[in-house]
C-alpha cells in the first residue's frame, strides 16, 4: 500500500515527508495504522551514519504502538483494531539457539533492524515508525495492555526493554542496591523499573540539581560524579550499576562503587571507553558488561510489567513536523524525557 | 626464634642473606620449616614499589611449601612433621560478610599480606617465604597431600589458586570451550586446571611456537593472537576467557572471541588498559571482570585437586643463591614455568 512517512535523504539531510509503498501482506503479516512514534537517541546516531553507512531514503523510529488495520491468514495472536507495539526488531532467523532462548536481539544469523535492514524475503530495505503505516511478522508484533497509555507507552519499546532486559538478566529484585548512571531517555526508565521491581535506586549523575527529579521517579537520592568526596564515600555502595551514558566515559569513576562480585552493564555507549583500571576489577571480582535491548517475549513482559505497575516514560508529545526540531533538541540539550510523535495527524 | 631469609633491603637493592626473628608462637600458631618457595611475578613487582611503598627490609615469598615444627597449644588440625602450605593471605578478620562466604582475599577488613603487611596484633610487617621458617595462625595454613611431589606443589598456593578460583566461580565444567590468555607462570597453570576441569581449552598466545607445548599441557590448540586472520575466525569461540597477560593490553584483541554471555576474565594486569571498545559487549551482552586469588577453603581445595589429577605447575628449582637470577629471568625472558627456591639448602 502507498503511505507516507518522515525521510532522510542523507546523512546531512533534515527528514521530510516522503511517499513509499508498504509491502502486501505476507501470511503471518499484521498491517498497522501507527499511532505513537518514539524517538531515540540511536535514531540520530544511524541516520547521520555514526555507526556505519545507512541505505537512504531512510524512515527511521523503532518505538512504535499503533492499532491493526488487516491481518495475514495465517495470522493467529491479533485481529483488526487491537492495539499493539513494534520495536528495534522486525525479524530474526528464528531457529538458531539464541532465538531458541527467545533472545532474537542475539540472533546468530543477525536480527532484521525495523528500519534501515534486508528484509529476509525480498531483500528490500525495512523503513521504521516516523510514518503513518507499517507491516510486521506477527512474530514481531507486540501486544499493548487497555492499561497501558497509548500516547506514552511508545518508548518501552526502545528505552524500556534496554533497561528492563540487564535488570532481570543480573537478577535486580528487592533489597538489591542498584546505581543508574544518567537520567535522560534511558536513564529514567532504568530507575522507574529498578525502583518497581523493588531495588533500592540510586541515581548517579554530573548533576547534583537533578536529585529531585530523581526522587521523584522514586530514587532514594542522587550521587554527584562530580564531587570526590561523594563518590569516595559510596565505594563498595551498588550490587549493580545500569550506565546509560551515551558518550565515551571513564569506567573508573564508577567501577569503585561496586560492591564486591558487582557489575556495571553499559548499555547506553556504542565506541570506545576511556583506559580503564583494573584493581577496581581485580580487588573486587567486579565485572563490566554489555546489554543491547531484549527479546521479543522479554519486551511483552517489561510491558505488561509497566501496565501493571502503572509505568509511564516521561513523555513529550510532538507533532511531524517537529522531528527535525526535537532531533535539534536531543543533540543539544540531552533532555529527560523522550519525545513521542503523534503519528495521528499525518496526512497519508 | 632467630631465623634467615632473602630480604630487599629498597626498592632498587638485590636480594641478600638477612637475619631475622620470627615471632614466639601464639596460642593458634604453627611454625613451619619452609622446605620450598615459589617465586611469583608479583614478588618483584610488590618489592620494586610498583604496586606502592613498601616497608623494608622486606622478605618476599607467598608460595610456601614446609614441614610442621611446632605448634600453639589451641592448634587443632596440625601436628609436628605434617607438610603445610602457606600462600597469600596470613591473616583475615574472620568475622565479616566476606570471610564468612570463604572468601578472605575480599576481607572487608583487610587481608594480611604473607609479606609487606602488619601483623593484626602486634602490628610488625609480616615476612615471606624466601626465608628458613614461618609462624602462621593455623586458620591461614594448608594441607599437602603425600600423593603431591613437595619440590613443585608451592607454585599451587598462587598461580594455581589464582587461575583455579575463577575457572570455578565461572562454572568451567566438561566441555566448556575455554581461552587462555599467555602461557607463563599463571597460564600453564590455567590450561592443566582447565583441562583437568573436562573444559576443550585453547591458548591465545602472540607466540605460535608454543603450540606444542600448550598441547603438552593438554590444550588442544594455540590461536596466534598476531594473526587477523586466525581471529577473525575465532570470534564468538569461547564461553570462558581466562587472561593472564601481566602488563597494559587490549581487551579489544579478545573481547570478539567470547561467544554471547561470555566472560573474560583478568587475573594478570593490576593497572590501566588500552581504550576498549563497547560493540562486543554490547552486541554480545560479554563480560569482562578481574579475580584475585582465592580464599583459604578453595586454596585447599585446588591443593587437593591438583593431587588428586596429578597436577603439578612446571618448576625448575633454584638455590637461595640464585634468587637474583632468576627474578632477572623473570623480567627479560617471561619464563614458562616457575622458580621454585630449595630453601634447605639455607643455612641457618
Amino acid at each position: 500500500m502507498k503511505t507516507i512517512g518522515y525521510a532522510a535523504h542523507s546523512a546531512e539531510s533534515e527528514l521530510v515527508p516522503y511517499h513509499f509503498e508498504r509491502r502486501d501482506l505476507r501470511e503471518n503479516d499484521v498491517l498497522i495504522e501507527i499511532l505513537y512514534s518514539g524517538i531515540c537517541h540511536s535514531d540520530l546516531h544511524t541516520v547521520k551514519g555514526d555507526w556505519g553507512e545507512q541505505p537512504y531514503p531512510l524512515i527511521p523510529g523503532h518505538e512504535i504502538i499503533g492499532k491493526v488495520l488487516e491481518v495475514g491468514p495465517a495470522v493467529k495472536n491479533f485481529k483488526v483494531d487491537d492495539h499493539v507495539g513494534v520495536g528495534c526488531m522486525v525479524d530474526s532467523c528464528l531457529e538458531c539457539d539464541q532465538c531458541g532462548k527467545h533472545e532474537e536481539q542475539y540472533c546468530r544469523n543477525g536480527l532484521t533492524g525495523t528500519y534501515g535492514s534486508e528484509d529476509r524475503i525480498d531483500g528490500s530495505i525495512t523503513q521504521g515508525g516516523y510514518s503513518k503505516h507499517i507491516v510486521v511478522r506477527e512474530e514481531f508484533v507486540l501486544k499493548i495492555s487497555e492499561k497501558l497509555d497509548l500516547s506514552k507507552a511508545a518508548p518501552i519499546l526502545c528505552a524500556g526493554i534496554t533497561t528492563y532486559s540487564p535488570l532481570k538478566k543480573w537478577n535486580v529484585t528487592k533489597g538489591t542496591r542498584v546505581g543508574v548512571i544518567g537520567l535522560g531517555g534511558l536513564g529514567h526508565m532504568g530507575v522507574k523499573l529498578a525502583v518497581a521491581m523493588g531495588a533500592e535506586v540510586t541515581v548517579i549523575s554530573r548533576h547534583k540539581d537533578k536529585e529531585e527529579y530523581a526522587k521523584s521517579l522514586g530514587a532514594k537520592g542522587l550521587l554527584c560524579s562530580t564531587d570526590e568526596q561523594v563518590m569516595e564515600s559510596a565505594i563498595n555502595s551498588f550490587e549493580f550499576i545500569l550506565d546509560t551514558v551515551p558518550v565515551k566515559h571513564d569506567f573508573n569513576t564508577y567501577t569503585p562503587l561496586l560492591d564486591i562480585d558487582g557489575s556495571l552493564v553499559l548499555v547506553g555507549q556504542i565506541g570506545e571507553m576511556e583506559e580503564p583500571e583494573t584493581p577496581p576489577l581485580v580487588f573486587g571480582r567486579r565485572r563490566i558488561a554489555g546489554s543491547l535491548i531484549g527479546g521479543i517475549k522479554e519486551t511483552q513482559e517489561v510491558l505488561d510489567f509497566c501496565a501493571e505497575h502503572g509505568i509511564h516514560p516521561q513523555c513529550e508529545i510532538i507533532k511531524p513536523e517537529d522531528i527535525n526540531n526535537a532531533w535539534d533538541k536531543l543533540q543539544k540539550e540531552n533532555p529527560a524525557h523522550r519525545f513521542v510523535i503523534d503519528m495521528k495527524t499525518l496526512e497519508s
